[in-house]
């Protein structure tokens, strides 16, 4: 199963997320990208609803970081630690959503802290933009990785 | 249709909200409480989904500025502006959200501001927590609020 193939499966195992028939779509080792339909996600103003946009951002980035262990042949459990959302301007479109990791971070000191220490955590950024390009929605999140052997510590 | 009613009637409105199945429950005039059974919203791991988190801190957040409004006699679109998320620990339970106004922040400024200008922000804070009572999640989140005659200008 390829990193990608392993994201759409897990979000097909959370019932929420099959509910906003969410996708990923591309990965090319820096970038994941997702999309969602408009009509899975909409609020009572025609829009895309607040939370799909916090989930799809979120998950963007949680995929990112599955994805990249995966590839670095690490199995852990990611948790998002916290965040921080903005909304720019309302969403007619179906959601696409990109994320990356945050300026000043390092996958190579990420996958080593948590190679040794079996715990490591990362910053990562996410938006999700309209049909034109433009962005709608950014997050900031961080992310904390445990190796299964660590959960007991 | 009470202020509960209605915040209830839009959340049936919301697709992503109905496969939440999240209801509000209670308003006593200052603090707004909603739940949605953990079934719905659960991951990977059989704990609480993050969005799911994210999308009930929001709402409950959003209703309690909605009832407050409706109470006043005013009709307003409210969107969230900006929010900032901390994920405390697992929840293995139902989620319990509820809401309330940011310390230092005043309805009645903010109610009159909307009425002379047609436009307001206001702060809030929300939390989930467990069966238990413990704090598994929290909110702090800017809202818009906007009079109908507002929208054009």
């Amino acid at each position: 199963m390829s990193p990608l193939e392993h994201i759409n499966a897990q979000f097909l195992r959370m019932p929420p997320v099959r509910a906003m028939a969410l996708e990923a779509r591309a990965w090319d080792g820096d970038v994941l990208r997702l999309q969602a339909p408009l009509a899975a996600n909409v609020n009572d103003k025609g829009c895309a609803f607040g939370g799909s946009l916090a989930s799809v951002l979120t998950l963007a980035a949680w995929g990112l970081v599955d994805a990249r262990l995966r590839a670095a042949g690490h199995e852990a459990d990611v948790y998002v630690a916290d965040s921080r959302l903005r909304y720019l301007a309302p969403l007619y479109d179906d959601l696409l959503a990109s994320a990356r990791i945050a300026p000043g971070e390092d996958w190579v000191a990420f996958v080593r802290c948590l190679a040794e220490r079996g715990r490591a955590r990362l910053a990562l950024e996410a938006d999700v933009r309209d049909a034109a390009g433009s962005v709608v929605a950014t997050l900031t999140a961080r992310f904390a990785a445990l190796r299964p052997a660590a959960r007991a510590t």
